[in-house]
């Protein structure tokens, strides 16, 4: 099996662009990603498009304002992990000697598709009884401090943390660092969350090259290699008033750190699918960073961020870099990229050698109905 | 590399379902290739599911129905050939010795999300134009009448052959064969296309059970094997006033034929993308089933009719089967699969043995912003 690189990456600062169309965001990340590999346009041999919003034909369009067209384009739709799951695609191509350079490239634009207009079919029971997003996790936040005494201050710590971080990212929604009292004093969303425990709507787009070992060692001396690549599908509970387990995740997790020949107390710096506050911290339960319950003590003690052991959401994460969907996944893998290469400035995670990217995504038709996907990086 | 094989099909008859969601008319064309497979529904390692409209998370939606979850579940949107972008994932993921089976699944419900509801971007300056798809295949139909000769009897004359075939196929949307006389006299929809040279709204669902030939060896006697698949990406039109010759689909036929050690002269029964009369015919030149130009001279001679030299469309095709669009590209494939075991009565193709299907689109935001996958599938 060929081995899989990331040799370029790029993306446009994560902010509400109303004005432009998706193609107008997405092209200018593609451009970046294609710099920094240095590699020819049209050596790239295949592109796989994440985005759930974006309408027909979303990677033609990208490349299209490029000139970039012949190559198949396949565009992908799993929600939350859209680009995620479309380098989960890049990287069976290339490992299977398919494709030597491969494009892949999250866009969407919530401004204009975000807002109450999805579609709903007749399914959707769980939206039409209120179960919307943020209600959903609110009520996963509340058991979670109704089992293992989580307080409000912990769940605060998170977007403490990630606006802090965001605060030294250039491509981040949300550059302002926040105080404990800032986040418990806005407000109330869904209670246990207050405005700044919850993810923005925003627009953005993000790309990747990904190439063979052997094509990515001839374009630069630093590539990142793929050690894992994990999409599964599944449950975000485990079961009957078990809202605190994301099924999905632990069973990804698990095959994610299997394929590696890892386990989380090699990973650097992780970012992970911090939708809402209480997210983070059921996500250092599911990757073992913590003890099932102790996630909060793990937020106290400071290991989770920069310097930490495990640094999370070292970009700011969803809550401060901010979350357009199908540009989401691509965007960690951005972040891990220039950690592993040690090219983050002020935010650098010193030392990273192992980074993990997770996102995962549905639930706006069923909860059971998630997709979910881990790739870990090493250099 | 491991010979890819489609062990089962299955598909739901297309019709208009306005009161039954993307999942209640996609589980059942699952279940029906499962069946037809003979395969333990837990042996599938993966599913793409092709849907253009169908909304987030469409396959993790229609898997949900039969308790299929836990595998990795990637949605494809390729406008008229999303579910024949799947099987493209689907055959290099079983190429590739990732998967030992996998499941294709194409669905779509035009009574909700078509008639005019879109979104339209910025940049789709054609079709706020009024350059909508029955325009745009007029003026190529005009073109090829200018430039070859074509006429409005020949181009009727795909109708009814289509209907004709259709009226034999129990999944077929519009089961009444018609004549030159009901198709000219039908309502003009844009010149030279009246009603019946147009492909109707519907909604449907088709399914595929994608296996290593030695897999499908185990399940069945008849298994088919995949010889050629290609995507590619491109332009409608191969340029300034040739509007008459679709660059994407003569590209991708001629590498489908080299891929496959295949010539057009090869091919017994074949499912072209006939969205309107003319298509059919452009594609006709396009496959080398006739020289530039000299379509209207082949349908005349009777040699795409069943029985003749290269069976085109003997499902009914878009015109007559229907065309929902997510749908429609794993439908051929179904087609082709029944047509190669022999399984097709009244419109079966003696002696069938190597059959092609093609799928193409785009054009919603841009004709030169295409998809088109074409599969090669033999005994």
């Amino acid at each position: 099996m060929v081995r899989a690189a990331i040799a370029g990456v790029g993306m446009v600062p994560f902010a509400k662009m109303r004005e432009k169309s998706l193609a107008d965001i997405g092209w200018p990340a593609v451009k970046a990603a294609i710099a920094d590999a240095g590699i020819e346009p049209k050596a790239l041999q295949a592109c796989y498009c994440g985005t759930s919003l974006g309408g027909m034909m979303a990677g033609q369009r990208i490349l299209g304002r490029m000139g970039l067209t012949g190559i198949p384009v396949t565009n992908i739709e799993n929600a939350c992990s859209s680009s995620s799951s479309a380098l989960a695609q890049a990287v069976l191509a290339v490992r299977a000697g398919k494709y030597e350079a491969v494009l892949v490239v999250g866009a969407e634009k919530l401004t204009k598709f975000g807002g109450g207009t999805l579609p709903l079919e007749k399914e959707d029971w769980e939206v039409s009884q209120g179960l919307v997003m943020p209600a959903l996790y609110a009520m996963r936040a509340k058991r979670y401090m109704h089992e293992y005494g989580l307080t409000e201050l912990q769940l605060a710590k998170v977007s403490v943390k990630n606006r802090k971080n965001g605060a030294l990212n250039p491509d981040a929604q949300y550059r302002q660092a926040v105080t404990v009292e800032d986040v418990l004093g806005s407000r109330m969303i869904a209670e246990p969350f207050t405005l700044l425990q919850c993810c923005p709507t925003g627009d953005g787009a993000a790309a990747l090259v990904v190439t063979s070992e052997k094509l990515a060692r001839k374009l630069r001396s630093d590539p990142v290699f793929v050690a894992a690549s994990e999409l599964t599908s599944g449950r975000f509970t485990a079961g009957f008033r078990d809202m605190t387990t994301p099924e999905i995740t632990v069973r990804g997790a698990a095959e994610a750190y299997e394929e590696a020949g890892l386990g989380p107390e090699d990973i650097d710096v992780a970012e992970v699918h911090d939708a809402f506050s209480i997210a983070e911290l059921i996500y250092y339960d599911a990757f073992g960073f913590s003890k099932k319950g102790e996630a909060g003590a793990l937020i106290d003690s400071g290991a989770t961020e920069i310097g930490g052991r495990v640094a999370v959401n070292p970009s700011g994460g969803l809550i401060s870099k901010g979350h357009p969907i199908g540009a989401t996944g691509a965007a960690q893998v951005v972040e891990i990229t220039r950690q592993l290469r040690g090219e983050c400035g002020p935010r650098q995670v010193p030392g990273a050698k192992v980074g993990l990217a997770h996102a995962t995504g549905g639930g706006i038709s069923g909860f059971d109905h998630g997709a979910c996907a881990i790739h870990i990086l090493t250099r």
